[in-house]
Order: structure tokens, then sequence, then C-alpha cells
């Protein structure tokens, strides 16, 4: 079975991919969001694992309209504790780092630990794992790159720290796509996507059948139609399965007053904590 | 009159800070975002201009954060067209050019026009006036920086190219802070943050009031709170101010049902999208 990320062999999209499936399947290195859609789509893929939202940064928009726009189903949810690990070729000490490297998000989760090390200069470059790549490339005994677990492992280098992120409560939540849809059979969450008129009480009344039905809404989102000023769009994740009887009826009373509705997918939900096997002191 | 941003002179939030609230103004640039609402708490800016959504990326949680951290209030709401600009430094012509750097968001959202330029490779670096910087400094005849066209004025560079993002629907959401609130006259809308249980209904019972009193809801989010699995954070954006009848009469229904809420701010809102004042043919 082969599963198409984004980014680079070593992305954190690729160790949650393999957390999330097992190693014994295959990933597909994808350069874009919208290329890990095309090649589901397109069978060159069985699923798709892409970032939707992280804790610190927020909704990945983009990811909702490829969505929107692709006619594929959510069959998992996967939530990823994302844990920086600071990687330099086997040998190197951190007393030997002129420079660190990594994408400006991860440098800057990362500052209170960069601060520390002095007269290291963080260095941005385009990712993660590109940046371990680049090091093991050019053999450099000077430089580090923040990058994922994942990527020691690909390109042979050793993990000088782990779990370097200031802030502990940095997770990812990532969608694993396909072209069937799944029947979870427990622990089943449900996301739907769904325009309403601009007009005072439009939500209050979509909301009603969940209310009355007791089921409970796990996210909400609004944003604005591109190119529609008077029409909204609400992203709407809550527990449960359509197959639910709640559910079913909450689901009823909502089309009645929806302009435009998407069923995103069904699905499990699994949550990954990687426990610190190295860890710094 | 001083107004804080987070970024280096010649960033987009420096661009927003002076076409809200003009030339005559003197910004302050401050290396962080909390920086930012330090210095307007501190007093040693009037304001403080932070981006809060972008169209393309989605809610910046970070802000939000410092929002509630911080006692400010929000004084105004603006909402900038983004339009990057290809820049280099005077005589520099676009056939001479071997690299162009920026932030890797701002790369990616120029992703089209860079492909169509042949042979040049696109390089990561901290951020867009800081490319821009940094090719001054160096005299650098074959690199140009994706940066604002304020970049351009504050480091003397000429504007090769305009608007050169691949999707104009891309505008960010700036919110200004001050110590003391203010009253809009008109236009207004208001802020608030507020936290429920987590049980089925509860977000439908929070907006009962708003639907009764034809208050219309310009943007809803939830968030879990991190480390109380059971409360959920809601932030609500809606049009009026809690001086008009209907909106008081709202809150006042909001209120009986909420564990905590705060007030953000009511603010008059203002768009700008910079015309093309150089376009690319």
């Amino acid at each position: 079975m082969i599963i198409a990320f984004q980014g680079e062999p070593g992305a954190y999209s690729e160790e949650a991919a393999l957390a999330l499936f097992g190693s014994e399947f295959e990933t597909l290195p994808r350069r874009t969001f919208e290329s890990v859609f095309e090649a589901v789509r397109r069978s060159e893929a069985d699923m798709g694992l892409v970032p939707i939202e992280n804790t610190l940064a927020g909704s990945i928009h983009r990811n909702y309209d490829l969505l929107l726009r692709y006619d594929l189903n959510i069959v998992a949810e996967f939530q990823l504790r994302v844990r920086h690990c600071l990687l330099a070729l086997p040998s190197v000490q951190v007393s030997d780092l002129r420079q660190v490297w990594s994408h400006p998000q991860a440098l800057a989760q990362c500052e209170g630990y960069l601060t520390r090390l002095k007269g290291v200069e963080a260095v941005a470059s385009e990712d993660t794992a590109g940046s371990a790549r680049r090091i093991r490339e050019g053999g450099l005994m000077d430089v580090a790159a923040i990058a994922s677990r994942r990527a020691a492992m690909v390109y042979e280098m050793s993990v000088l720290a782990e779990g370097i992120e200031d802030d502990d409560a940095n997770f990812t939540r990532f969608l694993a796509l396909a072209t069937e849809p799944v029947r979870p059979e427990e622990n089943a969450k449900t996301s739907i996507v769904f325009s309403l008129d601009n007009r005072p009480g439009a939500l209050y009344a979509a909301l009603q059948g969940f209310a009355l039905q007791g089921v409970n809404l796990t996210k909400i989102e609004s944003r604005p139609l591109v190119g529609r000023p008077w029409e909204y769009l609400f992203y709407l994740d809550f527990e449960g399965a359509p197959t639910d009887e709640a559910v079913g009826a909450a689901l009823d009373t909502l089309a009645n007053g929806t302009r435009t509705f998407r069923l995103l997918g069904a699905y499990p939900r699994h949550i990954w904590n990687p426990k610190a096997e190295s860890g710094r002191s």
C-alpha cells in the first residue's frame, strides 16, 4: 500500500504516515499538497496524508480548499505531537555547531532552545527534512538541522537533542484521504462543510438539529466564500457517524437550511504522542 | 504617535500600519509578536498592529493567545490585500537574476510566477523585508527579493514586478491594539472570546441571543483549551457594538451560559486594496 505525503523524505507528514499505518507501507513524497490529492485521485497512491490544523499555527485553509475541489473521502484522523529534534552528522557535538537550519516556523517554535545555544546562528530554509538532506549531501560538520526523528533515520544523522520546542502543546492534526469512504466502527468522527446565507440566525438554525439530538461538536470554523460576499462556508466536525440515528437526524435538519452541503468523511481517530527516546536534560 | 509591528522595516505589517494610520506616524519594528503587545502595554508605543488571519493561511492562533494574555483592546480592524513585489537594486533587470529570496510562504504564493522565470532559483529566507535588506547591504546585482512595495522604498530598490502572487484572494486581516478602548461610530464590529462546557447543545444555546436579536456573525472559530480537555474556547466576531441595544441584549444572554467571557474590543473596520502602480505585463 502506498501513502502520498507533501514534503521530502523525513518530513513530519511522513513520520505521521508511518506512525499511523506502520512502516511496512510505502510512502510517496510529493512537492505540493495538491499533488498529494492528485496522486490519490489518479490511484498512484492508495491514500494521502495531509495536515489540516496545528495547535499553534491554526487551520491550514489550503487543504480545506483542496478537500472541496477533490472528491476524496476522509478515512482517518490522526493527531501527531510534533517533537522537534536537533540533527547532525555522526560524531558532531553541539559545541561544533555554527549554524542551525530549518523552516522558519520550526526555528520560531524552538526559539528558547536556540537562544541558549550560544554562538550558533539560526538560518531559515525551505523545509525541515530538506535541511537535513543538504547537511548530509554537503558533509557539513558544523551545521545541524531541526527536523523529525524520522529525518535522522532517512539521512543517517544523530539526534543531538529531542523535544526542543518551547511549547509542548504542539500537535498537528492530519487527515488520511482515499477515493472510497470507510465505515468507522468506534471512536468515530464526521467532517462536513456547508454554506449558509449571510443573515442573522442562519448558523443558529443550522446547529439546532445537533443540539436537539445531543450530538457533540468538536470543531467549528467559518470562512467567507471568495467572490461571494454574502455567503459563508462552515467547517464542522462532530462525534459520531451519519449511520448513528442521532447524527442522521441532525444532518437531515441541517440539510434543509443550507445552500450547499458536503460530507467530507466519517472516520476513526487516533492520537500519537511519541515518547522521547533520547531526551534532553 | 508610535505604532509597533512585528518584523523588519518594510514588512507587510509596517505597510499596513502606514496605510491605516498615514505616513506621518512613526513605526516601531519589533522582533516577535509578543514584544509588540509588550511595547503597547508599557506605553513604548501608542498602538500595535498584528495580523490575525490570512485568507490563504488561516487564523494566526499565536496572536489570539496573546490577545487573551494581554489586557489590551482592539481599536481597529484592517484588511490588507497582500501584493507581492519583485524587488532588486536599481538598474538590475529580470534577465540578470540568478536567485530570488523570500519567506517560504511568500515564495509558495508566487510559485507560478517564479516557475516562469527560467534559470532563477528560489531561496528561502527568514522574512520578506529582511531579504531586501540583505540584498541592499551586500550590493547583490543578481538577486531579487519578494517583499512589499514599502520594502522597495525603505531599501531604495526598484520594483521589477508587482502583484506576482498566484491567487488574488490574498488578504490579511490586521488588528490595531491599544491600552484604552474606543467607541466606534459606524461600520462597527465586535470581537469576543468565551469558553463553554463541552456538552451537546452548549454552542447552540450560546448563539441564541444573537439569533433572536438579529445580530450578524462574521466569524466563529472554536479551539480546544490546552490542558482543559473538556472545555472549548470560541472566538466570535459580529457586526455592531455592545452599546447597540440588540448587541447588548445578545451579550447578556450569552454571559449566562459561558464559563469565561472576555470582550476583546469594539472597533471600526477598514479595507485597503492597493492598486498596482507599476503592473507586470
